[in-house]
């Protein structure tokens, strides 16, 4: 097992990553402020590992409370938000009582926003069980639900007291949703660090094929540099910005087609293709790196190219982003692979070009 | 013009208490991130206070989105607060564009919710218009909506930029909304400040009749002490459950009566009378003590017995309350007039007989 840290003072929390740690309630049960905790978990990641996580709280004298949601991005709103709240209340759980967040991003952002919210603020944890909720989703406190007009509209800031990562709920995971961790992966070694990027174009294949060796050593890497970015700045009022790489394109075609019909993984990943070839438009990176980034999104099996919506639709929803400031858009930029950077000096034509060469018929 | 501050470091506001305030943008213009800023006010409040704030913002170059809410306690709830968002992101508000909370009580919880969760949390400023709102919950950033099964239980901290007391609206308040304020401001003396409970005691008819001075003398030593326990104890993890004296009931009566029946500052007045007799009942305080209770809430028009719900009842509502730990429910008793403090040690044939004796047709 390896052990991470997020710093944030007395918010600081470690993300523990290895393989069969469901079973390891030692990593929970000590910070639990009474032996009580609510599971929050989705039809689909129920029958797999409720059991197991609960046998091994139950082992340490922890009472479970089970709350079980439809699975998908759909019911990322606040019908299923407010089920929670009937759940914890009609079971009686306390603002002591913690709230355990078993499932991948949809369930982590909606668990964690319910545990911001109830009784003004519950404890935490987040227990990851896709590789996009490992890599990023998980680290760093942000939930959110999502509001008709724009993704992740309604949320809070909510740091978990601690992130377990067990790497054997891989096994399980459908191959587009492993494909839609890929690409967060990637954005890491885009924004941040280009040795880690020349290391997952020679070993992409092995994620693909979940090597257990690579997929450990991309998800360290990767939550290392984001719990770094987010011990810098955890309220995004600057270097945070950059993990919204490829996401200021993604967060529309996912809000343009309705929430499910990509994956934010897949939408991320198109929004990155996107995001660098803007970056060479704008003459900041070069074509062969442009090209390198396409080559392995596409080598990930995610998509490179934009769905029809019309340049219109894409600069309206794009305006509703939440990192527009003073009605201007703000994009993550290439400046190189390996260093990203926010710019709101994108002109139309650039945009209109990039999005018209790049959309297809979804 | 008076000035208080509430410390809480970086977090610290000031509290501006003064006649003819709406109309002073100075005190907030100056404070905005961007010259936009969202206005949240209700049906009885918009009429009377919306055009004068808005003309002064507007004369400073602000311009002002309005949102107008149902009034009242029952609409403290997801489908308000859902329209603050409908309407923040239709106006394309920014997570730096601040929001304006013009109102009572209700409308500072409920809009300051929304500035705690759109889009992750937005400034705001609090412009109460109701002496309830003036002395308490317009102070110490507390936010939060109702759910069916107990009063604010979904909620966030979130401190505003500066509270903004215009004494001349509360001119237009009704008096059955006046008297509630009183109760908060009974509250204050009894929890902390003997002097100013004899204070109260010589001048609650004053209050009554609206006299500015003795208004403003109540709404300042309030503020004060409220500032003074929210600097000490920001997340209620101590200290601040005192400002709950009376709550513990009072929120059973709201929610067993139905929210809106009686007014929050109502049944907070029942309950401090029937926390007082509770306090004697358990030998804390003598009999002529809580006699001075009943009294001065009486002076005040406001109840003294709780409305009928049943004991079981009462035990259910409260065993809701946040303050609950480990299923034990904590009251705020008294020791002497002036000083309270939290007690999970309360015998159920106490509570029993203090509801039995207390209890009226509502």
């Amino acid at each position: 097992m390896k052990t991470l840290t997020v710093a944030l003072g007395e918010r600081s929390y470690p993300i523990y990553i290895g393989a069969g740690l469901l079973a390891r309630a030692e990593l929970i049960a000590p910070r639990l402020p009474q032996s009580k905790v609510a599971v929050v978990t989705d039809s689909t990641v129920a029958p797999l590992y409720l059991a197991p996580l609960k046998r091994a709280l139950e082992a340490r004298g922890v009472s479970v409370v089970p709350i079980t949601l439809p699975d998908g991005e759909t019911h990322k709103n606040w019908e299923t938000l407010n089920r929670i709240f009937d759940a914890l209340l009609e079971n009686r759980c306390e603002r002591n009582t913690a709230l355990v967040a078993l499932g991948g991003g949809v369930i982590g952002d909606l668990a964690g926003f319910a545990a911001a919210v109830y009784q003004r603020g519950m404890p935490w944890f987040q227990v990851p069980t896709t590789l996009l909720a490992q890599v990023d989703s998980a680290v760093g406190g942000k939930t959110a639900i999502n509001h008709p007009l724009g993704k992740n509209m309604i949320g809070a800031f909510h740091q978990p007291l601690a992130v377990v990562t067990d790497l054997d709920t891989l096994a399980t995971l459908p191959g587009r949703e492993l494909a839609a961790g890929i690409a967060e992966v990637i954005k890491y070694g885009l924004i941040r660090d280009r040795q880690f990027f020349d290391w997952l174009e020679q070993n992409v294949a092995r994620l693909v094929q979940r090597e257990p060796e690579a997929l450990a050593n991309a998800i360290e890497r990767s939550c290392a540099i984001k719990a770094e970015i987010v011990a810098l700045d955890e309220r995004e009022t600057g270097e945070r910005a950059l993990l919204n790489f490829g996401h200021t394109f993604g967060h529309a075609i996912e809000a343009g087609l309705g929430y499910g019909s990509w994956l934010h993984g897949e939408a991320v990943a198109a929004g990155m293709a996107l995001a660098a070839r803007l970056s060479r438009r704008l003459g900041l990176i070069a074509t062969d790196e442009a090209a390198r980034v396409s080559a392995i999104v596409a080598a990930a099996g995610l998509p490179v190219q934009a769905p029809e919506l019309g340049l219109e639709r894409y600069l309206e929803l794009m305006g509703r982003d939440k990192k527009v400031q003073g009605g201007r858009i703000r994009f993550v930029l290439l400046r190189r692979i390996g260093e990203a950077f926010v710019s709101d000096q994108v002109p139309r034509e650039a945009l209109a070009e990039v999005l018209g060469e790049s959309q297809v018929h979804a």
